[in-house]
């Protein structure tokens, strides 16, 4: 029996990707679109609903949100409140609303997810690193993304090393004697990690988790090509919230 | 406190390698070692036995054992009923004699690890790429080792292949109508998963395993490149079998 | 002084990444259109030409052609008629129709370029390959494409081979009594050497060439990630066939 | 017909693996050892010298060096003036020296070669990482080493930056406006190419040279396991040098 699904934001690009996804899914069944602004009344024979007040009483499983963050608690509440598991990839949820989104999805014992990356190759990269280093505590991260991106390191290079750092005991690398005859050539240090960051036209976003040991060496590797790399995650949690009794946020928690 | 620690066949490569790792960690204490052709009385002041009967009575905490197929069963026997917990890389065993070993570590609640391969990143990779096949169907494995080996694919490409499809439904990858215009170019087929062999002078033995999915990759890549890296995984059972109760076959099992 | 230049063929996917790069370069100045079947009559300003009759007399260094099949003979033939040198992406030329073309050029004492390829990463692995394999004979290939590519090996990685044969003496790679537990593990073998090839969803266009000596090894690896790659080749031919007194084939032989 | 060789040094670390690879190899005959210091009169048969007095006269083509400072220039001159064309490892000669046995090769119509680094993978992708930089002035390097070495960079990646800034126009890359929130994220800066160094156990001495592109890479990587490596670069300068007609000053010369 295939899974209900309506698709808030479904105009924008996540919503997009989304869309295509879910119609092309056998295993989905797409009831309902949902966006205030869309000049459509219908997409290939769906309805395009304007207002949350006629979506009511809509029989469907799965709430899946590219909205903005303006209006993104609101949709969630409703979501649940109409027994529909919330898939939320929209950000800026404050943690207070999170644990009252959290709160009712039990009382409602409804799965769900708000989670602020759907890249499941990160997450489950991000797990491995985490894993490996109780084992090899000597690691280094290289990340690597076009040369537009201002900030460096990358946040999933930084949340990776801090996931790293709840495991292993902390500990300088590199000979303690070692020197920079070119200040930098040994990256930023992160509780004693180094983090390198290569910026390069062409590149999309990659990430390297290298570990080192006595005679060996295990590296982990992501590479991101295309947003509708998103997408493998929110089939993904789409498939999990309806089996699931409480929201969660973070995409590792379904997995 | 320390572990005491008895190091059987320490004459050999594997047996040399465990004496200079015992020997360099603190955490670990050398009590005794054992090889009836040894001809040293002692090295650096350890004394150097030569019949099992010697040992009767000597505490320890673990047996260390990389001796020959030929007396390894009888020396983890011995060392189980003498209460030391055995750490095992000597090969050769029937699983007859495992299920026994097992029995009798279980009787004497002593922990206890027989293992064919002591590499802690091979192992770390495998259950990586088990845990990732779940989500990432989509998967190819290319291992690379020098030119003189003469098997392929390797055994642990085999095994991770197994160990995958124990999780994922099984598929035939590529696209249905693809051909080979030099046969071969597609690799091995292993339920529909795709193996590389590559063999080049210079190369020690490595592995990676790629999975594909919509706009993104994740690649897990293992290398070794020194015998070396197996006191890692001895090491760390050392500390782990002082631990348990029972006797395990396979270092995954105490990761 | 900037480099005028014509686009032919402006419309479709591979004329409208050459109008982005050649608007956008300010070392070269645009200076008409060409597509008999274009509706406009000008783009940002720039005269969309209808017939070749109407660009005769019109001042231009270059001729790009993103055409096809059918008519990138006829227009190449134009262009040197016109005094300006080709630069060429449309395939189907036959050899006698590129010889009569490069006699045709020498005659008018033009530079041009016909090229199958444009990716300059490409043809520079492959000259790279090529070099090293004069002194590391030992080489393996592997490519690595999306899961819809239908053949394999890609005809980059076979013309790799191609290249490497010609400078390296044949040998047979791997051990002389190496044998397959699964049949193609070992690859396709083209005079000695071994052809790898992966597919995988998300994968674009990839290819390692991987070369291995005594304790050492060199690894050459190429990533197409998008057609706009192809530009980099485009303009370097453009900047380059001004200076020539002779149309190519092949963009390395502007290299 | 074989080309006879004598080998001074023959009982250092690179004296012994040169020893192996000429003894090994059906092209080259050893016909002398020099030592002075060696307590054996003779090695498989073959005459060890323990001065160059005696030595006079002895018919051979290439005399091999793995001496020490002190007495590589003496060594090489005397080389040249037997007519034996040298091949030497050992390191401090003074541009003075050099010169001058430069010229003294001439005189005799002898070749030679004088090399800080015989490792010819990492030759070969200095020599590749220039010729790229022509088309991709977008480059990054990463290099790779255990984590005993106690300079950053490595000699090898400022060498290589240092080629590849002769044939690019200076730039600065990354976007104008990027901003580390950990400091040496991006690296080393020489020349506005950033540099990163890896330090981790397990790693022997590797390096990446990432050239990026509008929508492709390309990676050019280098990996040395062993010093055996050195060996392919000795063995192709024996081979090279009995050709040549002048000494020179580094591997890449006789490629």
């Amino acid at each position: 029996m295939s899974i209900k699904v309506i698709i808030a934001g479904f105009k924008g690009k996540m919503g997009q990707a989304a869309y295509k996804m879910v119609t092309e899914d056998p295993d989905l069944d797409l009831v309902a679109l949902y966006d205030p602004f869309a000049p459509e009344e219908q997409v290939a024979g769906v309805q395009v609903f304007k207002s949350k007040e006629d979506l009511k009483g809509l029989t469907a499983d799965v709430w899946v949100d590219f909205t903005t963050p303006a209006v993104a608690y609101e949709n969630t509440r409703f979501a649940l409140e109409q027994g529909y598991a919330p898939v939320v990839g929209t950000t800026g949820f404050t943690s207070e609303e999170i644990t009252e989104l959290t709160e009712l999805s039990r009382a409602k014992s409804l799965g769900g997810l708000i989670a602020p990356n759907f890249a499941l190759g990160a997450v489950l990269l991000m797990q491995f690193a985490a894993q490996a280093a109780k084992y090899f505590p000597n690691v280094e991260i290289i990340e690597l993304h076009h040369d537009q991106k201002k900030d460096a390191p990358s946040g999933t290079a930084v949340k990776t090393a801090e996931l790293i750092s709840q495991v292993r005991t902390s500990q300088e690398q590199g000979a303690p004697d070692e020197t920079e005859s070119l200040a930098g050539a040994r990256g930023a240090n992160f509780d004693g990690m180094h983090i390198h960051s290569v910026r390069l036209p062409g590149l999309v976003a990659h990430q390297e988790v290298i570990f080192g040991s006595q005679g060996e060496g295990l590296t982990l590797r992501h590479d991101s090509y295309d947003r509708v790399s998103f997408m493998t995650g929110v089939n993904l949690a789409i498939k999990k919230v309806v089996e699931g009794s409480e929201l969660v946020y973070g995409l590792e928690h379904l997995l």
